[in-house]
C-alpha cells in the first residue's frame, strides 16, 4: 500500500502500526464494536497530524481519530481502516496558577491532568470512572460529562481554547484564555462535541478551579425520589450551590456490585431501595458536614430521609466513590444489554422511572434493570438486561424508552456520544431541520467526507 | 414594490412599516451607524418570520434582524434594507420554579425577564446597562456579557435551548432544557453569538439562578491594580467564588460622570485613581458583609486599600451601581471617539494598560482616555477621544490598541460582538483558518447570502 509508506514518511515507521500492534485498538469500553483497524497511526506533534490530513484529503482515505479509546457509542470504530491515535502528543504545557488555566495536548490522560492541577492546589474538575485511560483529545470529542458536571459543567463549560487540523491538514487556532471573547461564530464550541467529524483536535487550553479545603460526602437512602430531590435542593440552598456529586444508585445495581466485587459492602445495615451519594464541597473554612447532618437528620425527622452515613475520612470516601464508579465496569459485564445515556429535566426524573416501569413490564416481564444515575443533573444510564437474546425485542425496549423520553423532553444522548449506537436513534428523533443543519455544515468543512465517516450525523 | 405587499400580506400593513414610522429604528445606541432602513416587519409569531424568510430568500431579499436596537457596534445597520423586529414577540411562556428555567420569545425585554423572575424569588443573572431596552432576542444573538459574568458567565452559558428560522424558512426546534445533551453538532452555541448571519433566534429557555439572599456591596480605591486583582482573588477564596461584580473606574471617568450627571457623587472624600466597585452576593446566611469589611480592613492595614465604602442600604447599593451603568451612556456623548470592548487573561491586565499608556503617549499626547473595565472577567472598554478629527489618528490608535491585544493573547472583541464596527479588525486579526470555516457554514446555512449580510463574518 503506497498510501501506508507515505504515512510512515510523516510519522516514522515505528509510528505506523499495522498486524498484531493494532491489537490493543480493536475495541473500545462497551465492547460491542469490536474490529481491528488495519493501521494506526501515532504522530507526533500538530505538524504531523496536519500532514497526515493533507494526503488523506488528497487521497481521499477515511481518518478516525482516536485517543484514550474509552468511549461506549462506537465512535472509533473502524474494521481495516485507518486510526490516527493522539497518545503521543501527550505533553501539560502550562499550568498558570494566577489565571487558574492549563494547556495541555489532546494526548494527556485525564488523571494526569488532575495530578497536574493538585500539585498546584487546584483541580481539574471533569472526572469519571475512565479517568485513567481517557486523554483530553476524546474528552473533548465527546463533550464527556461525569459526576461533577452539576458544580462544574460539562467538558465545554470548561474548555476556553483549542486547536484543531481540519480535514484539509489545516491547523485552526483558537487557543486563547478568555473569558469572554465574541469574535465571530463559536467554533470552538462546535468542534467540542463533534467527535471527530470536522476536525482532530490536538491542544486546549481548560479552566482549573481552586481546590476544596474539605468535602463532606454521604450516602443516604430516601422512601422517594422526590425525597431525594428535596434532599438535593435543601443542600444546594444551604451551601450556595456546592453540592459536586448527587448520584443515584437503585437495589438492583447495589446488588450487581455486592455479587461482582469482591470485598464489596452494603451502604447501609439494611438493604435500601432508593441509595444516594452526595458530595458537597467547600473552598472556604464553613464545615460542610456539620450542614450536611444538619439537613439529613432535619429529613430523618420527618421521615424523608430513612438512613444516612457520612465518610469519615477519606478512606470511607474513596469507598463510597468506588461503589459508583464500579457502573463503568459492570454495565457491560452481562450481555445482551441495552444500554442508554438519556437525560431529562430534573423534576421529571421520577415520572420517567414511573412510565419506563411500566412499558417495560408490558414488553418484557422478566427483564432486569440495571441503572446508576447523574441525579442531579438528570442524566440516567438505564439499562435492561433482556430476559432473551432478541434482537426485536431489544429494538422495541429502545424505542419504548426513546417515546418516553421525547414526551419529557429529554435527551436521548447525554454524555456518551452518540458515534454508531445511537445513529438510527439521531435519525429518528433528532429535528430533521438541525439534522439537514448538521450535515450541511459537515459537508462544507469536510467535502469529502473523510473524518471519521458513518458517525455521529445519520446520512 | 411588489415584494412590500408580499410581506404585509404575512405581517399585516400595520406591521410593515415604511415611510416616517421607521425612524425610531435609524440608529443603534452607539449612534454612529445612522440611515433608516426601508421597511421594518414586525412578525407576530415564529410562522410569520419563516413566512417573512422563506419569501426573502426565493426573492434574494436580504433580511436584517433587531430586536431591542442597543447594539454598539452596527449588527442592525441597514439603510434603504428590510428589518426583521422581533419586537412584537414579546411572550414570557413559561417560569419552571423547580426546574429553574424560563421560556421567553426573542422580543422580550431583558429587564421584563428580571422582573418576571425576581417575582418568583430566582433571577436572570444576565445584567447590563441597557436592559430596560435590550430583548434576548438580541442579547443572544450577541451572546451579551455585561456584569454578572464573573459569577453567572454569558449569555451562551445561560441558554439551554432555542428555537430559530434559517435563512430558507425552516424552523430548527432545539427548545430543550437539559444540561447534559449530546445529540450532534452544537447548533445551539453555533447560532448564539452569530449576529442574525445564521439565523433569526425566536425563542429561549433560559436558566434562573435562586435569588440572593444578601448582597455586600462597596467601593474599594487601591494603589495599583494589582492590588485590586489581589482583593479580587481573596475575597473570591474567601467566599467560595461568590463575586457577582468587580468593576474598574478610573479617575478620568469618575471625572466625566461627576460632570455629565446632575446630583452625580464622588465615590470617596478625597479623588482616587483606581475605583473598584465589588459585589459579592450569598444565597446563604453566611455574613458577606463581615467577611467583605475583614479583607478590606485587612488590605488597609498593609497598605493595599487606599478607602473603602461599603452600601449600607439599597440607595446607597444603587448609587454605586449608577455610577457604574452611567457608562452605557457616557461612552458616545463626545466624537469622535475611539471606542473598543477588549478582553485578557486577567493577570495581564496591569500589563496592557502600562502600554497602552506608552503607546498613546507615542501617538496623541494630548488624547483623552475614558474607560470603565469589566476587571473581574478581563474586559476592558478602553476609549480614548483624540486630540484632533483625524481618521489617519484614529486608525493608527486602534491598530496601536490591537498590536497589544494580539501580544497579550487578548480578544479585540470581547462582548459587544462584531456587526460592522469590528469588520476590519476581524480580516486583520483573527486567525486565518477560523476565517474560512465561518465562511464555509455561512454559506452553507444560508447560501444565498441575505441573513444580514455583511456584517459578523469579512469577506
Amino acid at each position: 500500500m503506497a498510501l501506508l509508506q507515505d504515512f510512515e514518511a510523516i510519522v516514522g515507521t515505528a509510528n505506523a502500526l499495522t498486524g498484531d500492534d493494532v491489537a490493543r485498538w480493536s475495541k473500545d469500553w462497551s465492547g460491542k464494536y469490536s474490529g481491528e483497524p488495519g493501521v494506526v497511526l501515532r504522530p507526533a506533534s500538530t505538524q504531523e497530524v496536519s500532514q497526515i490530513m493533507a494526503l488523506a484529503n488528497e487521497q481521499r482515505q477515511s481518518i478516525t481519530p482516536v485517543s484514550g479509546h474509552t468511549g461506549l457509542v462506537g465512535g472509533t470504530y473502524a474494521p481495516g481502516g485507518v486510526l490516527l491515535s493522539l497518545d503521543r502528543m501527550n505533553t501539560i504545557h502550562d499550568i498558570n496558577t494566577s489565571a487558574r488555566t492549563a494547556v495541555v495536548d489532546a494526548g494527556v490522560i485525564l488523571s494526569s491532568l488532575h495530578d497536574a492541577a493538585e500539585a498546584e492546589d487546584l483541580i481539574f474538575p471533569l472526572t469519571f470512572g475512565a479517568r485513567g485511560s481517557a486523554m483530553i483529545g476524546g474528552v473533548m470529542s465527546t463533550n464527556a460529562g461525569g459526576s461533577n458536571v452539576l458544580r462544574y459543567g460539562n467538558t465545554r463549560d470548561l474548555v476556553l481554547g483549542l486547536e484543531a487540523v481540519l480535514a484539509d491538514g489545516r491547523i485552526v487556532d483558537l487557543m486563547t484564555a478568555l473569558h469572554k471573547d465574541n469574535s465571530g461564530l463559536n467554533l470552538r464550541q462546535l468542534l467540542i462535541g463533534s467527535e471527530g467529524t470536522l476536525g482532530v483536535i490536538t491542544k486546549a487550553v481548560v479552566k482549573l478551579a481552586p481546590k476544596p479545603k474539605a468535602y463532606a460526602t454521604a450516602m443516604v437512602a430516601t422512601p422517594t425520589l422526590e425525597d431525594a430531590l428535596t434532599l438535593l435542593n435543601r443542600t444546594q440552598d444551604a451551601t450556595g450551590g456546592a453540592v459536586e456529586a448527587f448520584e443515584y444508585m437503585p437495589r438492583n445495581y447495589i446488588d450487581v456490585y455486592m455479587d461482582r466485587f469482591e470485598g464489596a459492602r452494603e451502604p447501609f445495615e439494611g438493604p435500601q431501595d432508593i441509595n444516594i451519594m452526595v458530595e458537597v464541597a467547600t473552598t472556604t473554612d464553613t464545615d460542610v458536614n456539620e450542614t450536611l447532618l444538619e439537613i439529613m437528620s432535619d429529613m430523618m425527622e420527618s421521615g424523608m430521609v430513612l438512613d444516612a452515613a457520612v465518610a469519615q475520612n477519606e478512606s470511607q470516601r474513596r469507598e463510597m466513590w468506588e461503589r459508583r464508579e464500579a457502573a463503568a465496569e459492570l454495565a457491560f459485564w452481562r450481555q445482551p444489554i441495552v444500554d442508554t445515556d438519556i437525560a431529562f429535566p430534573l423534576d421529571l426524573v421520577p415520572e420517567f422511572f414511573e412510565r419506563v416501569g411500566v412499558a417495560m413490564a408490558a414488553l418484557d416481564p422478566d427483564h432486569e434493570p440495571n441503572f446508576v444515575a447523574h441525579l442531579g443533573d438528570g442524566n440516567i444510564h438505564y439499562s435492561v438486561y433482556p430476559s432473551r437474546d432478541d434482537q426485536d425485542l431489544m429494538d422495541k425496549i429502545i424505542e419504548a424508552v426513546e417515546d418516553i423520553v421525547a414526551d419529557l423532553g429529554g435527551s436521548f444522548s447525554a454524555e456518551h456520544g452518540v458515534g454508531l449506537s445511537k445513529l438510527n436513534t439521531m435519525r429518528r428523533r433528532k429535528d430533521p431541520v438541525a439534522l439537514d443543519m448538521m450535515r450541511k455544515i459537515k459537508g462544507a468543512l469536510d467535502p469529502n467526507g473523510i473524518l471519521n465517516p458513518g458517525k455521529l450525523i445519520p446520512d
